[in-house]
């Protein structure tokens, strides 16, 4: 969170937006029952009940709990039952029992979400700057709580023993171009957040970076090109893999991406949510972004191609490239109006990207004090940096310089990868 | 099973029994929200929906699709999703994941409650012997359930981070009279089942048993006297312990029996469900049988007493020294009438009393042929036989020749222990 | 340990068996290096080192250090160093670690085997009764080791990545008779051990048992019937197993007995440790009786097969049929010659037999008091009796009233069953 | 290893040190018995007797049964035994259980070991290029398996419930000077390895780097300084841990680093092997640079201090600044005789440094073809990079460009940590 650089959006604008961003959580759970928002299917993944109260807990703990003096909290047990993992507040439930929580029930948490929407909306007219900026941060935070309650569900539904009925998450995709390898020049480059709008506090410092030159493919690697790495045994042969991604590979048997499932006849399913039919099963589409591969999966995949993943420093340059601010795919569950894309790239709102870079921080920086501070800082080792955003990701969330970050093992978000080399 | 020997009760009263116990298991489940239906705390306990639905699977599998021509079954995916554990049915899902069934909803089960039970009930009049004992067997089955679901739903909201309502259990207790050794005569005796009324297969056949003369206590150990044992220091003292439980008691941390939380003056609360307030927690009783103890906290008290666990045979001839059948107390969750106990004995309905006896089969058992054969016969190993029934057993479903079985470090049943010397 | 009922044998005889036990121990060890001596390849077996030097604690600990004044221990860490569970002597090392003692070397035991000896051996001159009361234990617990030794070694070599060298473990076999079903009459036996010679506790009280009328086999099951089971599939039909049978069938991968291996032509082969050739592997004998397999196999072929395995009291009436007693198979690693077997029922000497009974307390056990207590009776649960003895069974050992003991799971002793009716 | 780039040391002087390296690996094992050659306390440590048979196994495979025609292995069978984890090579055996080699016996491994050492040296008269540089590449390999060595007795011997002997590694250290902060300007520089001397493979290519200005400390931080830590509740303190370093604190219940024990007194001790007395028990030296402490640990230091830990670029960096080549700690386990350090940044020969930098790949690395590219390569993920050698690496295999690795978790490695800012 750049609290101090960036000036807060204009007030009015921001009410509109928290209204907006608040509605869309409401929108996006409505077609799930009060026991689809119970499901916890592994200690990853989190009940659609609980990010409904957790997002909402965030603005009464952070904001007005401390700064809306004679502000009531709905329910005193709340400050611990919505916690996920801010120590300094105190101790908080085990991650995995997140789906024991009968109590409280959804219509609770509706109750819980209104009382703190009363409360903070007409606040929002006299707060100052600095509250401005947490319900900025509130906000952001919300958005990617959003994209977690469709990685999660779809989890949970897929976890059901019997096969789910279709959710209204729609990826469309163009028609890929052919793959052309896009030269960027090396040198001394800029990376980093800029500007007056929001970020999270990891974007930060800009900072330059020295790149050799580098080619970085126009377009994700689809279905098409990942079939073909299956079918020359790429799941089989261990000198493609790192060697803890060849582990996994044996402990879990993987032989596909996550959610496929393999046809007598030889061709391939996957469970897509939005499958036609009741049961969200479709088959694989050979033009669209190969997704939910983990980063080993990433990894040996460019390996065998003979290629490699780029730097979220690379990605992040050749993104400027190709004039794509603004212009990414825009529609996706969020904003299901289809705005065609103008970028040739590919980069952003379709899949996250695994880059070949661990999440670290940028020189100089430093986490925001107090509890704020545990937002990122803490979590940067033994992950890896996904760059551009998926189709499960608020439009108005997506941004050049963000950093999403996962454990190489994680395949259950919409990740998929981009080659370089 | 007695199929073969005990001829069907009347069809008419049987259909009377149907309708009430089917009715039992919505009124016990009617205080609790979809949501509570979907907890599953451990892999040993089960969704209350998912009791509601199995018992039902029960009817519809082995009566309706075998016995009733034209019975077209509410949804053909059930046959699988419900079945517990008869492998001769094909694969079934993996029971530690019956909480992530949030599809179908308990509406949806309502409904197949209904469905089964509209079509079984006129076909009772004109079922053949062979069927109305399997409707015998069923209406049993569902009866273990329901304190199965008593049980499960207790061990579910207590696990909940929010310490959860008061549920109407009712644990009333006579004030206990002071301890008495009765003494039985040794001897050739009878145990098992005899009669017409209906049996498991496990409580068959009826045979003689040879005993040494015995004492057996006048009533179940108190709360009050355990916490005798504790005090002695009776967790900490390995001499007191089956070697597997000192195991359990280091690897748990147990210190009391499961549900007891420790006050900081020393005393002792306990969830208990019915407890006063809204929590569900209340002192413990000390006048009160005590509740909750694995096999091996029921043996180590008994060694710390100098005393040990009668055997299930010498329960079985106590339990007819004191006149009790029928008597015992007719106060639970399903008959909250209090009705005066006769026997100074207390053996019924107050707790399931851990017996020395592994589980076995009887001389000369034979499970019954074909699916129905999985019901008992399989689980005779690693358990141990608990006898008398308890405050959440459904009064017609208790008798002197029934025999229940858990596995030594089982806490979460109401389980507690009489002493015999 | 019937210390009190069972006069010491006479203290010569006792220190000429002392000396040939103790030096047994040597013997059988002695074709394996310091290197062999370390294996522990799972936490239920224990390296030869250890077992050597835990059998010469148990004369020092609760001989010479409790009767013998001026005793002088050989290394006072070794008290708590080779205790193996008595909890009243304090902690001891955990059970798995066992396999990381390199200190002290296999040199220094050798030699607290020969200070020990030295000191004990002038001492039984003039001991009390009840100090050789406790010698006698000491070497029934050596013998019991001295089999250990051999259970755990081949576990060991056979854990290893090199396919191990022979040892001499030898067990020859009589060709089998035609099996034949000896009738066994009903009602009031005693079983337990009687006479002035040395028994373990949890042999006695002898006692009355009432049996009804049955028929048990005239040998042992053979290989050659064991592989009848298996082409029948037995190790994929749930219907034939135990729950928690069928359980472990499915994790372990269970499809032959212990140390079987297939070869391509579809024998097989197994880890016999005096196989021909340098490996111990050999081709599996159909007419010898099937060996390392645990309860849960022996139940499902007993049900197989649709007879059933014996109570131990059924097996230990039947014993004494057949005027069995001291004419066992006098032919295994302890005596290597070759003495022909009398008896038609094969019941001592080559295979532990698993039978159907629980192991628990005889009516009116008690343990001794103090330490010795811990020896049998804190076991009593969760496990089964197995009779008869095996050929790695110390000749000396054997007897009608022995109770062995493992839990269900167990395979790596010389365990096979017999089939009653 | 840059085979192609670096022309082989001349071959007379490799003969001398192929003697002598090959040599110092029997020196040092020397103190052990063939029972401690057998430990192996966890998966991650192996055990010394596999040390000495894989660092040959290296030179039999990659070089005599490769390039020498006629050359008769010593045993087929350890082809497959004693392979690490070349996954090429076919199967290997599970790492964990490299302590059940039991056989080949130690002895047999020592002929292994001058079986090989005789075919290979009058090979290395006539030998190309090629080979020369997998000589030099398996001398470096059989480097880092001698400190490997000494970790991993280290942690077997503390593992043995018996405090264990001293062994001989000095760890002789200069008082340390005041911390003094190092400042190096920003800029393009150049890391990586250059020039004809050995190298590993992910050492190169050498490519240049863009840093802000920084400062170095001019010492590793100091067990005095690290008790301050810890007494300003350093491990108790969730803020100042990365999550999964928090979660380490917490789930192995960390409060000091590894080998450390509190004395009643509040003082601590460790387990140095080299301690005084019989015990290699001694107490901490506050002027001893801190050693055996995680990453987390590191980086939590690190956090609490103000800090932050150098990048490896830094690192390497300021590694020149100090004209250190060449005059690092030659007072080791290796080289006994104590030469002057001339370095004020005592960077080389102490304690392996952590550094903030994930393990991955320089810009163009290439993973040499072949087996030998399973090397290194196929860790660069979960690991982090350390600089600088310990005591116990041997002098000659220290340099400024060298990368060692280990997870974050690691504790057993001879691991410390210096600050920079």
């Amino acid at each position: 969170m750049t609290t101090s650089l960036a000036p807060p959006a204009d007030s009015l604008s921001l009410k509109q937006r928290f209204r907006e961003i608040r509605a869309t959580s409401m929108r996006i759970t409505a077609p799930l029952s009060a026991e689809d928002h119970m499901l916890q299917s592994m200690p990853d993944a989190s009940p659609a009940k609980w990010h409904l109260a957790h997002t909402t807990w965030f603005f009464e703990t952070f904001i007005l709990q401390s700064y809306s003096p004679g502000y009531k909290s709905f329910d005193s047990r709340f400050k611990h039952l919505f916690n996920s993992y801010y120590k300094q507040l105190g101790s908080h439930p085990y991650r995995g029992a997140r789906g024991l929580m009968s109590r409280p029930s959804l219509q609770e948490v509706h109750a819980f979400r209104s009382h703190v929407d009363r409360a903070l909306e007409p606040f929002l007219d006299t707060a100052s700057d600095e509250v401005l900026a947490l319900v900025e941060l509130g906000l952001n935070h919300e958005q990617q709580h959003q994209e977690l309650i469709l990685t999660d569900i779809k989890h949970g539904l897929w976890s059901s023993p019997l096969a789910p009925e279709r959710l209204p998450i729609a990826t469309v995709h163009e028609p890929p171009a052919s793959l052309e390898w896009i030269e960027i020049e090396g040198g001394i480059h800029s990376i980093g957040h800029e500007g007056h709008e929001f970020a999270f506090d990891n974007e930060s410092p800009r900072h330059q970076v020295l790149l050799q030159p580098f080619a970085i493919a126009s377009r994700a690697v689809t279905n098409g090109d990942y079939l073909e790495f299956m079918r020359d045994d790429g799941y089989r042969r261990a000198e493609l893999w790192l060697s803890d991604g060849w582990d996994a590979v044996c402990a879990q048997k993987w032989e596909a991406p996550f959610y496929w499932e393999h046809n007598e006849d030889g061709s391939w399913n996957h469970f897509a949510m939005n499958g036609t039919g009741e049961t969200g099963i479709k088959p694989v589409d050979m033009s669209e972004p190969v997704c939910h591969v983990s980063y080993y999966e990433a990894d040996a995949f460019a390996h065998w191609s003979g290629a490699r993943l780029p730097t979220e420093a690379e990605w992040e340059v050749a993104s400027f490239r190709s004039a794509v601010r603004g212009s990414f795919l825009d529609e996706n569950v969020f904003h299901p109006r289809v705005v065609k894309r103008s970028s040739h790239l590919q980069m952003f709102g379709d899949v996250w990207e695994w880059t070949a870079s661990p999440y670290t921080p940028y020189p100089g920086f430093k986490p925001a004090p107090g509890l704020i501070g545990e937002y990122n800082g803490k979590f940067m080792c033994n992950q890896l940096v996904l760059r551009g955003g998926s189709c499960a990701t608020p439009a108005s969330h997506i941004r050049a310089s963000y950093r999403n970050f996962f454990p190489p093992h994680a395949r259950w978000q919409f990740s998929g990868l981009r080659l370089a080399k």
